[in-house]
């Protein structure tokens, strides 16, 4: 499987290094619209943006590693026209309009896209769904962090005034110990905290601050902390890759007294980025895979049955059985 | 959705009960090899087995729930031919072969059969599936018990000379905390112990030693213990119906130091049967919806995607990614 990479920031790099340690992928090259010669690979060749079209024979399935607030959805759907792809869209609200759009482009050029898939969206959207599916009387509640979100820094650096931005989101203790014992979901602002960290231009904090807080599907609703700091205070922040994803999942049956059932995952990561790339290629696989079939459309990990993912050299399913 | 129950033991009884909590299955009777009038239902109808086949377009899905040592396999493909059916078919070696023989009827009678699904195999096998496809470098390790296993106990009871017997999985304590440090992979044998309690016909324990102790894909292997105890103990053994499953997943990533991922899951049932009753109402849709869009055969919860199991009033799937 020959595998191209648009965008390199944190993820796009991590996929490269992903690529350089599988057994089933092939990087052929890395795809940028800044200049290539200012792009510091790890070796791989650099291209222009501009010129990918010149891949569509080189290339089995494109990586695409923009966040989901800006460039990846302008980007996307032109390329899902004349690729195979893999994507991380993250903004859940806004996940099935992203869908649609990828189904459109990738049936009219008879291609495939995977989309929304890394560790959430993507694992741990799974473990919510077969939850809600398999335990009676399901009650489901998702804790994330202490962790820096890609999404929600962007969207941080996006805002006029802003020069560099970082956001951990991090779970309310008091919710971690609801979530165990009480049978019915917390809204997911009930869940979270969020911290922003934010070198602004002078005199732009109350705007910044403003345009934070009304933030929809992002910060409006949240506990919201925001920390306006100088450049040499965020260069000693430093920026953990590390994440955490947890779920709580409680049932119940019984005919005369409560039967409980229970669930806990604990998902974490050394470095998000490194993580989210190994999901990427999983997911690379599934595009390949459904492409070999016809199977042209956009699909999420809901839609895809859990073999397409398994790497290729691990042939025997019933193994996992 | 209208269900049919075939076997009527500890599971069947969980899925009686189950039905009448669910929003989307009505069940329509009890089928049995028994004398129906022996069987005491909770107020659901029993019909003879035999007459099963009038009852063709009455139902809808068939859940079987035979244990997988005997019964199951020799029932299940019979009727795969003239319904949807769903099966918890656990012996993990044979899983293939029995997957085979139900798609081939399947596919000759135009229907669908969900096999070998309930918390595990089923629930589990999906994460352990996931854990190898999404992580770098993986190694997953899963540890059930303490608790009976179902199919263990009923194979104990095949043995000519057991009159009674239990089977509870054990893991080791030992295992338990290598898998959560060492990234490779456990053997079965090496995490798990197997305790059965026997009330055995006179004289005859010796022979049953020896039988159970080279059965093949259930004991073979296994630090096992067997206590031959008398019916009055037997009965204040008691049956504990809780049952739990573990996974840990490593896996790393990193290009000069190692850096490390980990997924703990813990799955706790206050009842087995009514936690795998829950599980097969699921793959009970599952069957229902593929077989309304004429994908006959047969499917393991591999081949099947995921949104295929939620309840039919959970219609926007975009809530749990």
């Amino acid at each position: 499987m020959r595998i191209g990479i648009v965008g390199y920031g944190n993820l796009g790099r991590s996929l490269e290094l992903a690529s350089e340690k599988s057994s089933d992928a092939e990087l052929v090259g890395i795809f940028t619209a800044r200049d290539p010669d200012e792009v510091k690979s790890l070796g791989s060749s650099v291209y222009p943006l501009s010129e990918i079209y010149e891949y569509e024979n080189k290339i089995d399935v494109l990586c695409l590693c923009h966040g989901s607030s800006q460039a990846l959805p302008q980007i996307a759907p032109r390329l899902a026209e004349h690729f195979n792809t893999v994507d991380t869209y993250d903004n859940h609200k806004e996940a099935e309009g992203h869908k649609a759009r990828m189904k459109e482009r990738s049936k009219s050029g008879n291609h495939t896209s995977i989309v929304s898939i890394g560790w959430d969206p993507g694992f741990l959207s799974l473990i919510r769904l077969y939850a809600q599916s398999f335990f009676p009387n399901p009650s489901v509640n998702t804790f994330w962090g202490r962790g820096v979100s890609q999404g929600h820094s962007e969207a941080l650096k996006r805002i006029d005034g802003v020069k560099r931005a970082i956001q951990y989101t991090v779970p309310r203790e008091d919710a971690l110990t609801l979530a165990g014992l009480v049978c019915h979901p917390l809204s997911n602002t009930d869940r979270h905290r969020r911290v922003c960290y934010i070198v602004a231009e002078n005199g732009k904090e109350d705007l910044i601050t403003n345009e934070v807080l009304k933030m929809e599907n992002y910060f409006s609703g949240y506990e919201t902390e925001l920390h306006f700091i100088s450049d040499s205070d965020f260069d000693n922040l430093g920026r953990l890759p590390s994440h955490r994803g947890r779920i709580f999942a409680l049932g119940s049956s019984g005919r005369y007294k409560e039967i409980k059932h229970s669930l806990y995952l604990d998902l974490e990561l050394g470095s998000n980025p490194d993580f989210t790339a190994s999901v990427m290629l999983a997911g690379a696989r599934a595009s390949w895979l459904l492409y070999n079939e016809k199977q042209y459309g956009a699909y999420s990990v809901f839609d895809i049955p859990p073999r397409y993912f398994l790497p290729l050299k691990c042939q025997n399913v019933n193994e996992y059985l």
